[in-house]
């Protein structure tokens, strides 16, 4: 090889090794670009997902799912700061119950307290750790991540907590990833924060209401709030789905809204009604659904003003405002019928008390068919006695005792009417009646006790 | 060069190009991998701003500005699908009124329909295209892309409209990042639209029950509303903000709200009370308060109950149910107070008609610093005409004259005291007493003729 010869080749070999470098500094750029790809979508995803849920409870649970999927770890969970009792609080996951400690408290508190971010490779070894929650649960916890939560004024509104990387220990870009989900689940915790206290708003808005309304007559105090407590427990017997559900819950409280127009010459005369009074009495129907028809409703509560109206309906069309018959009243209205009658027979009336169970129920199933749709005097006659005892006494619920509460749990109100027809004695020596009728007298025995 | 060598040279070469090929494609692949990073970096900016917005307006606001600057276009309008009204709707930029049309109309119309992308590169050459809208606005649409808004059912509930493309016409990649923000956008206008509803809801539930409080009472028929409305003029005048104009509002809706236990006998004795009647007359602003308080409030509404309870307090501390003094008072109780007494002493007596204009006001002003907050006196006579007569008529707006109205919009309350006593005519001619007196005594007339 000459010198030239070779110089070409050298030449050659060096815009090789030129390439060899811009090829390898491309393909680390592009190494950088995938995982930064791949990191921007996991962050989508997560996104979308948590933004299309508001119901916070639900979004929660959303949340910690994602955030566990997107750093291979075990275990996430999201503390929220209640800033008026100072404490953080987390769902627990598949229960109905929440956590909650000093806001200052644990590891979880250090961070939603300083803004520090803390990465515990070992969590025994580290002193901040309280190892109880473990020793409680049955959980070893190995290593962990938590991290503040911030809202957009910066603020910190809870905490991250992540647990048990599936393999080694958490890495700065965990931390980096949490960072950005941190963000948009902080946005989201606080528009379903919004939602739901304006939900708490309307719903404790409509109980107060009613209960004032209830108020004006001593003898109706707590009636609505009661129908809507038995409504509630037929809705679970029949299986009602949530929006039925609630639509129902609303009307039970508003049933008797119309009343709010009513002279007390009528509302508050316990003895005979002239023609004219009593047609005015029967008009309170009509009236709640023309008060609930102005008020704009969204789509899942349309029918409420009609349901609340139809109360006083019998399915054999004798009763009022209007005289529909068994399918044109809708089936709500049907149900509250039967929990409307059953909660008036059964309220105290301060000298005479209450009406003997016996007789309400006979009264219930004599008018199956006319009165009421005995499809749903069946449901009713279905409910738990602790239940039916609990909403009876909802205004004194000191005087019930938890070991009577247990064991009438056992039984329903079919049971107890057997029990009382063939005046029988369950096999274990239990006598379902006299413990049921110890609550179903006592408000009455109270009374007298004091009159 | 030797034929070795020449080998040698040509597979140097020849792993140049594997190399240049290698390189070639590496290069491609950055390239592709960038763009699809500054891609989901657009989208991901997007989402976090989309995400913080729940008040629907605001929200619209947001993402017809982000779309427009991601798609490099001069302006987007997003329509929304009213299903009862079977009509689409948008928003207009920086104004408080909406388009409306049938739903099936238009470009927007055929894509909310149909579920079709349009993407059209000359707007004028489309015969779909209606030329209306520009010629009214004076705009010139060139291009537009027209895309189907999918919530997470893949239900349509609008359309986005992006108009004018800055350079050439809109692209692929346009519709797939337009794609891409759809699901968001729709996502956080359904969570938007369901904390609107129940807004809606927990608006006119309050509107509702404050009208059926005062109707009890012929004689304070649309009291609360009135109340509220000027508050809200007031509240306009001194620059209160959003939070407080809330507050305020439901106070002024609510104030009454304990006159619900109140018996018939003492709410509608309009002679003289006994003093236990009176006594119980006076406790309606603490009822007021106390069935406030039973109500979960939201951070924001937490002063309601307090508010709503002062509003027939006085400044020099003679007043109910507290006896409190200037600072004790809230600043909206103050307020209330102002327009409380002046509506009560505006309102139709069916048989005496409205006091006289000049001694309300001078009742108002003797007051000041004793009963009234002179600051709140003061603000309220800078109350503008048009809208004092539209509140004390709001019951019967369709009295009103629109040039008259307009006329009236000049002037305040104060012009029209200057007037009353001064007697003078404005130098245009306008006589300002004579117009107000019109409708301020109408509704005496009208309820003389009928009665």
């Amino acid at each position: 090889m000459t010198v030239r010869e070779r110089n070409n080749a050298e030449q050659l070999a060096a815009r090789d090794c030129d390439n060899c470098t811009e090829t390898r500094i491309i393909t680390d750029e592009l190494k950088h670009y995938q995982e930064e790809h791949e990191r921007l979508c996991v962050l989508l995803n997560i996104t979308r997902e948590i933004s299309t849920e508001l119901q916070l409870d639900r979004l929660l649970f959303v949340i910690m799912d994602e955030v566990k999927n997107a750093l291979h770890a075990d275990r996430c969970s999201v503390f929220l700061l209640d800033e008026e009792k100072n404490e953080l609080w987390s769902k627990v996951a598949h229960g109905e119950s929440e956590i909650r400690f000093a806001s200052h408290l644990g590891i979880a508190g250090h961070v939603a307290t300083t803004g520090e971010i803390l990465n515990i490779p070992d969590a025994y070894a580290d002193s901040r750790f309280n190892p109880e929650i473990d020793r409680q649960t049955g959980y070893k916890t190995q290593n962990m991540l938590t991290f503040p939560m911030r809202n957009r004024l910066n603020e910190i509104i809870g905490a991250f907590q992540v647990l048990n990387k599936k393999e080694g220990s958490f890495t700065r870009d965990d931390e980096e990833l949490l960072n950005a989900i941190s963000t948009i689940a902080a946005t989201q915790i606080e528009n379903a924060q919004l939602y739901e206290q304006l939900q708490n708003t309307l719903n404790s808005f409509i109980e107060t209401l009613a209960s004032t309304i209830d108020a004006r007559d001593p003898l109706t105090a707590g009636h609505s709030k009661r129908i809507a407590l038995y409504s509630n427990e037929v809705a679970k017997i029949i299986h009602l789905n949530e929006p039925r559900k609630k639509v129902l819950r609303f009307a039970a409280l508003l049933h008797d809204y119309g009343k709010v127009s009513l002279s007390d010459a009528i509302l508050k005369n316990h003895k005979k009604l002239t023609e004219k009074q009593y047609s005015q009495m029967r008009s309170h129907p009509a009236i709640t659904r023309a008060i609930l028809e102005k008020i704009q409703l969204s789509k899942e509560l349309k029918d409420l003003p009609f349901i609340a109206g139809t109360h006083h309906e019998k399915v054999d069309g004798t009763g009022y405002p209007e005289g529909l018959k068994l399918e044109q009243i809708p089936a709500e209205g049907r149900l509250l019928a039967v929990v409307d009658a059953f909660d008036a027979m059964t309220s105290n009336r301060y000298y005479t008390g209450r009406m003997s169970f016996e007789k309400v129920i006979r009264i219930l199933e004599q008018d199956s068919g006319t009165h009421f749709d005995p499809a749903f005097v069946k449901a009713f006659k279905k409910l738990r006695l602790d239940k039916l005892v609990e909403i009876l006494e909802n205004e004194s619920a000191e005087w019930l005792d938890k070991t009577d509460l247990s064991k009438l749990s056992q039984y329903t109100i079919d049971d107890l009417i057997f029990e009382l027809r063939f005046d029988t004695t369950r096999n274990n020596g239990f006598k379902l009646v006299d413990t049921f009728k110890k609550y179903y007298q006592q408000e009455y025995l109270k009374q007298k006790e004091r009159g």
